[in-house]
């Protein structure tokens, strides 16, 4: 194999095949990049971790054909460091890459392209077009809601439902649920269901994030054991987690007897502060206090205690309740619009944030008791 | 004590003073910060660890005279998150601390002015007056050489020695010395010598970069003990090392049999490329070779090996020579100028780098046997 590319565009695509390279994998070869030469005019540069397995393309003058297997960590890292401009690699019978540019030269022991695990890439599942940033947006705002107890199965995933024309994606871990839906024309008629763990979730997003284009538009393709997404340049394959996900929809409350209206960033904002006043080594609890024109959110630590007033609009009875901090504030930073609702009916129910307008976001949080808590 | 003080100026100044919060200190208070009013219009923020003690002061309306310690910790993280404008901080006889805002009030346990370390702030040793851009830079610019390893004793500080008009920064670890010098007739006349312990040296060059104003004049007042450091608004203290510092004039080189002429920013990218083929947990090792024309630097690991080439103006016979890269990156990053030169004997013994132009800046590196790490 012999190519000369631009270091630029190398190292763009670089950064996004790295994300399938585990740092502590024990598979030898999975932390390699597998380079390729695919026509005269076109590299892909590919890794897999095994659970997900990255492809992207770049432009390259292609002298030799063939492929190699070489150090994903050292290739970053030195192309990194390289100044832009041509960049010749090589690779030998003997699998010796030389990296070459004016003033550099490297030699660095690859290994076979035949050892690299096969990606399978075959289009064989239901397709399914889909926004780029809309795609990132609904990994987002549920993604983080996932159980991150690797012992906990089928809820370390997000969710996949496409289901009478609406995309909704799930998260969940025991304590609350994120919903995010996209409702779509061109999703009439298609029904799907996939289970993706949420770290790979997240690693889409960033890779999303990193790919050229903000309205492009992304084409996936899901089987029973697996998703592809498709960018122009880059394919992702994400395995699937087995088995029945959590009936979700059993959990959402059917009424609500207490309802305040709040700006997200004032609420945001006060639960942060109050936050800090908590036990060390232990989770950040706050009371809501839900009265007339007013929720006051208070903590108490052995340090002291605080207490915040945040103007709401509100309907319904008086209520005491408490939440972990940090799950309303991840839920106030999921959602973008400015005013949110709040549904309550007991200081023992879940209570369902979501924006003013529309359902569009919804999360669901369990409260902690106050007693257990003393706040 | 009740103040009344403006959220922007706060949180600037607890940013200064919580560089001597120790966060690991086991005595209590010094884990606090002391607030105590200064006048009608002004409050001082007061730490300390023992070692370096900061005090800053900002404008504040006082309504009632007195102080209190607070944690630094809390009054930090908390200051940070609240909204620009006023701020009320109250204590009362039982030492407890009230932080209101329009929308936020918090309590905070604190304890009694008379529980903080009294920190020794009098005149009485030696004056001399400093920009505090040319200061930054001469801690900048050797204390990265300093030891790092806690029971070296003295060579853990930063030698500051004025003498003949020339202000001299020192520092060394065994395998590097760093000088860096700074001539100004005001400090003819003056001697001063004193080792200041280089991790608290760095501190202060955080301290003078958070500082507003860059052409601002510093004082420092030195004794046997300490040196005070003083800006517009801040006062630092930093205990000294006792002892006799290394007589490093004795290792500079007298003569110079090799001399290379290169480009400071071709030579770091080549060390820094180089130095990632390593042995893994080992130190980074790069060997030069140095002939006419150019410097090679090349490296060899387990995974490959690097070559790198330098132009360069040579006079004297060829050499090959191993370095720590570490040293050598380290040096050529503290250098301002784009030109440098390299000074050697042989390839066992230390080699000199300064600047093309004048000897504001000296870094004498030891070379590593080139037999016993295989480069």
């Amino acid at each position: 194999m012999k190519i000369l590319c631009k270091q630029e565009k190398l190292i763009k695509a670089l950064n996004i095949v790295s994300r399938a390279v585990s740092p502590t994998s024990t598979l030898g070869i999975t932390k390699g990049i597998l380079i390729k030469t695919e026509g005269d005019m076109k590299v892909s540069l590919s890794t897999t971790d095994i659970q997900i397995s990255i492809t992207t393309n770049i432009e390259a003058i292609v002298n030799e054909h063939g492929g190699i297997v070489v150090s994903a960590r050292l290739l970053t890292d030195l192309v990194r460091k390289l100044p832009p401009g041509d960049i010749l690699i090589a690779a030998d019978e003997k699998a010796l890459v030389t990296i070459k540019t004016e003033s550099s030269e490297y030699e660095l022991q690859g290994k076979e392209e035949s050892e690299f695990p096969r990606i399978d890439t075959e289009e064989e599942g239901k397709k399914l077009k889909i926004d780029k940033e809309i795609l990132k947006n609904l990994i987002d705002g549920t993604a983080f809601a996932a159980s991150t107890d690797e012992s906990r199965g089928i809820i370390t995933g997000v969710l996949f439902e496409l289901k009478e024309g609406v995309l909704s994606f799930v998260a969940l871990d025991g304590y609350r649920v994120a919903i995010n839906r996209e409702r779509n024309e061109v999703f009439e008629g298609e029904e799907v269901k996939a289970v993706v763990p949420a770290k790979l979730m997240r690693e889409v997003s960033k890779i999303l994030a990193e790919t050229a284009g903000g309205e492009e538009e992304i084409v996936l393709d899901i089987d029973d054991r697996r998703m592809m997404i498709y960018t122009a340049e880059t394919q992702v394959r994400v395995n699937l987690l087995e088995g029945e996900y959590i009936k979700y929809r059993d959990v959402l409350p059917k009424e609500n007897k207490v309802t305040t209206m709040l700006e997200r960033g004032d609420l945001l904002d006060a639960v942060e502060r109050a936050a800090m006043l908590k036990s060390e080594g232990k989770n950040a609890f706050v009371r809501f206090s839900i009265a007339d024109g007013a929720v006051t959110v208070s903590s108490r630590a052995d340090e002291g205690r605080g207490r915040e007033t945040v103007p709401a609009e509100k309907t319904g009875e008086d209520l005491e309740i408490g939440f972990d901090a940090r799950f309303i504030t991840d839920a106030l930073k999921a959602i973008p619009d400015d005013m949110i609702e709040m549904h309550y009916n007991t200081s023992v129910s879940p209570c369902l944030i979501k924006p003013a307008a529309g359902d569009r976001f919804e999360y669901l949080i369990l409260p902690v008791r106050l007693s257990t808590v003393s706040i």
